[in-house]
Order: structure tokens, then C-alpha cells, then sequence
């Protein structure tokens, strides 16, 4: 297939080995995978979930689990405080699939008490130290009061709790992902602890990828819910989540101009297509991306000092040495691991596997 | 109508006084405007302009160049480095408009004249002090070259020269943006100076947001072309290019939980509504947009000491008073200004204006 334009490539074979890791990870320790669906955001990839028995899901928006719901799925996790404004919506999800509300304050629980139509099940957020969104794990007042309503009302089930411990993402290497996850892992477990007599079935979820990735074993946790590692990214392969060689995806940008003179070669692919998501590498500072060697239809590690040194709107500049600007031609494609896996994805609407599959995502 | 999910609010009014200055800068100078329509990609909003007498764009890209062209426009300039990969649509393009097309290299040039099927006008890019790209205003080897290589092409037309003096997002304030201006304004009169006898006739387009809003006269110009003032932002709020009133877009954003212990508030709407673009406020250092106050189905100035503070994917956590969060309820909508409205439009893909009208922008 011709590259003609900004494409996402993804790497079939990559994708698949970091999906059946996480598999082999939440088997032995005998809990469920709920990969969380954000990243990808297609139909064709939540497939290759699904033919190896990934059978619940979670999703950012009320929206990404309409998307969902259309090819299938039926028990949904929208990991994001319940919108209420989007009652309607709540509404017609929940008549035909198991949605699982994140619910955090009494204000929310008592709108979708008066206006739900069907049952839902709700999960009460807990602050695994990220200090974003939740209750604090000894918080019991609060969740006291929110799981009696929930036991008042008709439509909500209370079903459990969900924390996010997104701090892992400041984390770098394994000691430090390790002091986050013990972190986390004890709090969920105080949680647990205050109503595991009362409530001994109740689901448990946490896990983001940088854990998830590293750690053997998770608490308490009744699910993980790891959502980048599907693609992983340069961010998590420098927290140590990833090796480079992980990493499933790569931005194909066509060569617009070069500037031998600074040893600068103009790409077209730009903060729209990449994000503007950067992060600090420990050689080359500010980096946007890394330009990677060609490889049949793929990609193979990355050309040393070779990287995406600055992003406007459509432009990239990418700052490479004398060598490979002396190989490079304008009309070439550069392909490019990106930072953020999941920004650039949502993008970029859609993939091109390296077997020449087009795969499309949800749409705006 | 309703809003129910992060919604990208255009002020029409506000739009339209925007365009009519910047049109009166063109016409006080006697040169023509050539506006960027990379910042509202959207046909409706170019009616706007063509209705007052424009009748020349640019695009950032041959697709949105392909997009504008389905709406009649038929003199575009490109004002990207001519991508050889898109040939065929660079032909079908030129089969019906008058298409320009940003050169700077022989490779491209060359490809081009034993390519192209129709006329082209072929513009060189100088380096206005920029060092992104172009060529620099004294090698006069270089653009020679190039010239005599398009006269000796059927279907290149040499037109003239452009450039970007994109330095001029550093400048803060007037006085920093006139000596970026005299600096450009110089470079590309040395290239006039240059060629002027020889082609009295050729386009000179200049011009950026910055410049163009502050900046009395533009030198040699013919053409000024710049597209943020449509709708302009924080950035160019600080920059000194505009005043917050005359910022035409705000985004409208689900408040979906509360934390009063520590004044935040998390609404929906994150990088992939806003972009991660970010700017340094002078009072809140890193700001990703300011809350304004609500004033019928639009807004007015800022809250004070409301702003949003950080963004993960979907979540944002605005910073506020005691004040203002007594009076916040979840289901509220807040408005808030970006700091890039080109990403944040580009990500949001369709606005609402203030009178109810659905816009929709150029889609994936």
C-alpha cells in the first residue's frame, strides 16, 4: 500500500504478543482482564481481544462504549465520572448491555436515581493516591452513604470499587512503579477490607498499564484494566513499562524538505497528527518521537540520533546525522514511534497494519 | 441546545469583527488578503469571508486545499512544502483551480514538472528568520535555480515568493513583534529587490497572526496570510495580537465531579478535546485555558482565578475560588478559552455558534 500522507502503522504481531503478556498476567494471578479501549478505539483490534476471551471492557466516554456496544459488547465499564448530561444516553446503553457506572458524590447518585430507566451497576471511585478524581480510601462516611443510596435505589446496583493510579506515569523504573503499586494496592486493600464481609463478591478494579506491565501480583484487585500497553509507546517504554521493541505502533510521514546545512529534514506530520504530547530523553532532551529503521512492511529499532526534535500544526523536524541525511530523499517515509500512543491514535482515526490491512477507529 | 459533551462554542459576532479589521489592514495597505483556513476548516465560516470579497486562500494541506476547492474556492495556495507523494491529487486538483504550490528544492521541482498533468504556479519559500524552512534571502544561487528551472517547465509557473516568520509566536508584546516584522519585512525585500526588474509582477505573501494584527504596513508584500485572527487565543492574547474579547471560541465542558477540599473541579473535556498545548499565565504559570462567565448562549470576560490547571486524556481539573465552587453544581457547563484554538478546533471537528448553528470543519 502507498504512503502517501500521515499514517498510523501498527505491527499486528507486536500488538498481539503484548495482548497475550497481559492475558498470561491476569491468568496467573486467576482475576480478570478489562483492557480499557481508549487506545485502540476499533472495532477489528477489540476483536483480537475477543477471540481470546476478553469478554468485558472499559472506555472513556459514554460515547466510546456506544462505539463498542455496536460491535458486541456487552459489559462496559466507562471509566470516567458519570456524565449526567448524558442521561439519554446512559439510558439507551444500559437497556442493552450491563454498563458500569463510575459514581463518586451523592449529587450524581441522586440524578441517576430519579432518571434512570434501566438498572445499571454502580462502582464507587476511590483516589489510589493520584489525587484526580475519587473518594479517599478511608473515606467510609462517604462511601457508606453512597453505597446505602445505591442499596435504596431501584436501577443502581452497587458493585464495587475503581481506582486509577495514574501517578505511575511520573514514575521511572521499576522500584518506582513498584513504590506507586504498593501505594495503591494498600489503599484499595483498606477499602476492601472495611466491606469485604458485607459485600464478598464485589468486584474490584485497578491496574494502568506501567503496573500492570511490571508487577506479578495485584492485591485485592479482582480485574486489571490496563488500556496502552495494547500499543505501548516511547512515555512508557522510558517508566520501563515496554521495551522498545514492544512497541506496536509507528507514524509514516513523508519527506518535505531537507536541510542538509543544519542537518534538518522537514516531515509532513505535525501536533495534529502526533499530539503535541512530548517527553524529556535522556540524550536528546525535548523529543517528539524516534525515527525508526524500515523493515519489510515494518519497522525494526530505532537509527541512532535520529528523532523528532520540533512539531507545528502539519510540520515536524526531524534532527538526524550526516549519514542519514546523505540516504535520505525528499518523497521518502520516515517512520516514527510516537510518545503518546493513545493521542496520536486519536488523531489519526485510523491504522494500516503492516500486513496492509486498513483498520478504521471511532470517529469524531 | 443542549450541551452534553465537550462542544466547541464559536461566537459569530465576535468572528465576523475579527475578519472585518484584518480585511480593513489589507485594504488600508492596497494588498490583498489571503487568509490561512487551517484555524476554522469549515466551509460555513469560509462563506463568511468570501461574502466580504475574498476570493484567495491558503491550506496547510492538499487535502484541506481539496476540501475548500469542493466549495468553490479556486485560487489556493498550499502553504506547506509540496508533498510529491500526493502527485494525483496535486492533479486533480490543478485540473480545476488555480493551485500554489510552496517549492524549495530541485528534487521536488523535478519531480514535479515530469509529473504534473496541468499548470501549476510554483512559489518559493524563504526563510524569513523562522529556520524552519525555505531558503535563505541571499542565496540567490538557490532561487535562480529554481526559477530557471520553472521557466523552462510547461507547467510550473514561477509566482513568486513566501514566507513565515512563525519566530513571531515568541514575541511578547508589540515591541517584540515589530523587530521579528522589520527582520522579515527586510529578508523578503532582498529578495524582492532582487528579482523586481525582472518580475515586477510575482505575489510576495507574507504575514502571520501576530504581525498581521498589530503591524501597520508589510513592505513589500502583496499578499498578507494569516489564519489564527479568525478566531484567535490565550497565546495570542499574550502575545499581544488580540484582547481577550476578541477571542471568537470557547469550549463548553461538562462539570462531572467536585472536590471542594482542595478547589477543583474535573470537567470533561482533556487533551483530546483542548489539545496538550499549554501556555505559562503570568499569575497560574502552566494554563490550559481560562473559565470565562456565562452571558446568555455565550460568554464574557474571565473568572478570576479560574483556570484549568491540568488535562489527562479526557479529564481536566480546573483550579477555582471558594467563591466559585460554591456555586458550581455537577451537570453545570463551563466555557472555557484555549490556549491554541487551531488544535482545539482541528480536535473538536465541528462548533456550535452562540446563535444555535451547528458548523461542521473538515473530518478525518
Amino acid at each position: 500500500m502507498k504512503i502517501t500522507r500521515p499514517t498510523l502503522l501498527l505491527d499486528k504481531s507486536r500488538c498481539i504478543g503484548n495482548l497475550e503478556k497481559m492475558l498470561q498476567k491476569a491468568e496467573n494471578n486467576k482475576i480478570g482482564l478489562r483492557p480499557h479501549f481508549k487506545t485502540h478505539q476499533s472495532h477489528e483490534v477489540g476483536r483480537w481481544f475477543r477471540e481470546r476471551g476478553v469478554k468485558k471492557i472499559a472506555t472513556s466516554s459514554l460515547r466510546m462504549a456506544e462505539h463498542f456496544a455496536k460491535d458486541g459488547w456487552d459489559d462496559i465499564t466507562v471509566a470516567f465520572p458519570a456524565n449526567i448530561l448524558e442521561i439519554d444516553l446512559i439510558n439507551s446503553l444500559s437497556e442493552n448491555i450491563k454498563l458500569n457506572l463510575l459514581i463518586q458524590s451523592l449529587e450524581c447518585l441522586n440524578f441517576l436515581s430519579d432518571n434512570l430507566k434501566n438498572q445499571v451497576n454502580g462502582l464507587i471511585k476511590i483516589d489510589l493516591g493520584y489525587g484526580r478524581t475519587g473518594l479517599l480510601s478511608d473515606d467510609f462516611d462517604g462511601t457508606d452513604e453512597l453505597i446505602k443510596k445505591m442499596n435504596r435505589s431501584s436501577n443502581i446496583k452497587f458493585s464495587g470499587f475503581l481506582g486509577h493510579a495514574g501517578q505511575s506515569y511520573d514514575a521511572r523504573g521499576i522500584e518506582q512503579i513498584s513504590e506507586v503499586h504498593k501505594e495503591a494496592c494498600s489503599k484499595m486493600q483498606q477499602v476492601f477490607d472495611h466491606y469485604r464481609d458485607e459485600y464478598p463478591d464485589i468486584s474490584i478494579s485497578m491496574g494502568d498499564t506501567p503496573t500492570c506491565s511490571t508487577m506479578d501480583s495485584f492485591g485485592c484487585a479482582t480485574e486489571i484494566r490496563p488500556g496502552n500497553f495494547i500499543f505501548y509507546d516511547l512515555v512508557q517504554e522510558q517508566i520501563g513499562s515496554c521495551s522498545i521493541e514492544q512497541i506496536a505502533v509507528a507514524v509514516a510521514c513523508p519527506v518535505v524538505a531537507l536541510h542538509p546545512e543544519r542537518n534538518e529534514i522537514i516531515i509532513y506530520g505535525g501536533g495534529v497528527h502526533f499530539s503535541k504530547d512530548v517527553y524529556n530523553h535522556t540524550k536528546f532532551g525535548k523529543c517528539y518521537g524516534l525515527v525508526v529503521k524500515d523493515s519489510d512492511n515494518g519497522w525494526s529499532e530505532p537509527v541512532e540520533k535520529v528523532f523528532l526534535q520540533k512539531i507545528s500544526q502539519e510540520h515536524g523536524v526531524v534532527s538526524c546525522t550526516d549519514e542519514f541525511m546523505e540516504q535520505c530523499t525528499i518523497g521518502d517515509v520516515l517512520k516514527i514511534l510516537p510518545v503518546h500512543s493513545c493521542m496520536t491514535a486519536d488523531l489519526l482515526k485510523r491504522m494500516l497494519t503492516t500486513e496492509g490491512e486498513k483498520i478504521e477507529m471511532m470517529g469524531n
